[in-house]
């Protein structure tokens, strides 16, 4: 894409009222847009960073055999009642509204219930399970509060899957590889060096759930990393029962942290609540016994930010990056402008994701800041001076330095799946 | 895909609830789910069919220099404010909510109002101009009566993308091109011999407008088609002035339709109202003039159904078909279930969608009857018979005899771009 017909430009300051690091430096690159405190738009650059970490997800969700659906956001009390969480006192972050014959509706701040009523059509018997069943849908939570830029939004998409097994023994097996497919995620999108699998609380349904935390200083959460293993414990369930529950020894240290995935057992809550059976091979009437996995994938892209960026602003991982390389070129030079134009072309040509910085007022600082800001991690300067030394400058987003090749080994580094 | 891990199962009889061609077939086929009156969830068959409509829809509006974007469905009264549109007694549709703290919050009617507001970030100069953005985003409208299924929905999904350019002359230019590309869409959607130019009121923003209206018995609107020149009137102004104004004489024919897609001028209302000026070559401060272009992928997914159904089912054009093919396999004999497998994975193979009826305790009759029902433009069968005339029975959904060919001959007649 030229650069020079993108609608958004670059800004040097943030607005004063942004006080996260990655809304300061998503907004400033033009990546996003707010409508208000908790709520942002994604502009051209910010949605293809989303859309690599959603096509990420979904490669992993239906490698395990999810199955993709999308559901609706207006739901029905009677969906809500039988679990008691329509009741605001029980689900405290409600968006509510009405029908025009005053039927109170509510605005999804989940879908368990809703996709295990839609189930009843489906499942019978014990031949119609296990089943996986997920989606990218927004959800909207009433926060009281909401700083944190894209890390915790009113309005914003999650990947929920929920799992529908005979029984527990089944559904843990599911459990394990979602649990490996979620690690797999967050590798690919440069965060596993970060992110702890953590012990949390399992609410309601079971004893423990499974969190992905990754550590940076501004997360919400604390956790406490075990040495010898690597896995850690949330701070809400951090005691010495727990502890010696799990055989983790006192080795730890204490991190800050955010949740960019979760992973609970549900068991049988909502299939008892709303009536979800299944008849065994003996001819008996059993509940389904379910399972739910969420990741955020505005939150995944603010923890990106938050964590692998530098003072000059982003550095994105090439799995989800907006474009490969950056391309600049620099002077009114009628050479370089035609060689830049001929790069550009190549690029596209060997289908390598190129942003070209064709913009002709804009100074050669100016364009090098954006570059940085925006973080895309090659950078290709064709200049008068790189001309003279035999081709294009090539520069990692995260090298100091950059140097002289041509446009043959420039098409080989950048080819896909090199 | 196996149709015997597929979740959704077809069923015989329509809920007595839906009056509609559309949500009959669509939920008997298990493509959608009801949440309540005009709301409904996308089951996988769905959402591969919405999908391929959106990359249509896509694929045409970045041709015509769309540049996509993402934006909320939370939107604040301050920014309906300004053209008087937060108003319920002037926009009647709205469902509201409020945050924590009794702040009034409206749910996205549509957007020309956040999207001219977040313009003001990037739009300057002329040099800025024009600009063409879009986004695939839910719409929610509070409608009184919703019985047409997925053709009048509370909450749909909406491709709308907005134009900004410097004065009415180049914003005409580009609503052409905008007119020609819809022509496009649905042509490649395969309801292109059904659907014409109509001529509307344009409102409150200029004179005219244009939908696209897709001829069918169950349609809302009224339209005459002029049989000269096939450009049609709207019943609502359809009048002897309008009628001389386009010259089109009087050789007119009414006809039933549905409006798949509609493209206004909005002339400066928004930008007025909301401050969005450039400057000119001379220095001048002038407003942006508009325009507004949606079309609704689920409405037109509910058309294809209700146009090119026949009694057994749904015939999907193969653009937007969730498979190309449907092979079927009959009889527990191993040969013949070891030479279906053979065959679906060749499909696989040269990246032929296909669904694969490899369901063991279902009948040859329910098999044809889904297929029927399911409405995948060819049915491959693969049984003894088939096998004794040596090969594989190839059908289109249209046609009522198929005949027997080869393996090679089917890969050959499904490939790709064909």
């Amino acid at each position: 894409m030229r650069q020079s017909t993108l609608f958004t430009k670059t800004r040097k300051e943030a607005p004063s009222d942004e006080v996260s690091k990655n809304a300061q430096f998503l907004i400033r690159g033009g990546f996003i847009s707010k409508e208000m405190a908790g709520v942002y738009s994604y502009l051209p650059l910010g949605l293809r960073v989303l859309n690599k970490i959603i096509s990420i997800i979904r490669e992993e969700m239906n490698a395990i055999g999810g199955q993709e659906v999308h559901f609706s956001s207006l739901q029905e009390k009677a969906t809500w009642e039988p679990t008691n969480q329509w009741d605001d006192k029980e689900v405290d972050v409600w968006f509510k509204t009405k029908l025009k014959n005053e039927t109170e509706l509510g605005l999804a701040v989940t879908h368990e219930a809703p996709i295990t009523k839609m189930l009843k059509d489906f499942i019978y018997s014990y031949r119609d399970l296990p089943q996986a069943i997920y989606q990218f849908q927004t959800k909207f939570r009433n926060e009281l509060r909401a700083k944190s830029g894209i890390m915790r939004m009113r309005e914003f998409l999650m990947k929920d899957l929920y799992s529908f097994n005979v029984d527990e023994r089944a559904h843990l097996m599911f459990y394990e590889k979602a649990k490996e497919a979620y690690i797999k995620i967050f590798k690919r999108m440069g965060i596993g060096h970060l992110t702890y699998l953590t012990v949390a609380s399992g609410g309601m349904f079971s004893k423990f759930s499974h969190e992905f935390q990754t550590i940076t200083s501004t997360g919400e959460d604390t956790i406490y990393i075990n040495e010898d293993t690597n896995i850690a414990i949330n701070k809400e369930v951090f005691t010495d029962e727990v502890k010696n529950n799990l055989g983790l020894g006192d080795n730890f240290r204490e991190a800050k942290a955010v949740e960019v995935g979760n992973i609970f057992t549900l068991g049988t809550r909502f299939s008892d609540a709303l009536n979800l059976k299944y008849k065994t091979e003996n001819g008996d009437s059993k509940s389904v016994f379910m399972g739910s996995y969420g990741i955020g994938p505005g939150r995944v892209m603010g923890t990106v930010v938050e964590t692998l960026s530098d003072d000059k602003g982003i550095i994105w991982p090439e799995s989800i990056a907006p474009f490969q390389v950056h391309l600049l070129a620099f002077g009114g030079d009628e050479a370089v402008l035609k060689e830049a134009d001929k790069v550009y072309d190549s690029l596209q040509k060997n289908n390598i994701e190129v942003l070209f910085d064709d913009r002709s007022e804009i100074s050669a600082g100016e364009k090098f800041s954006d570059a940085d800001l925006l973080g895309i991690p090659y950078r290709a300067v064709v200049s008068t001076r790189s001309l003279k030394d035999g081709g294009i400058e090539i520069k990692k987003r995260t090298e100091e330095k950059g140097k002289v090749i041509s446009l043959d080994e420039l098409l080989k580094l950048l080819a896909p799946n090199h």
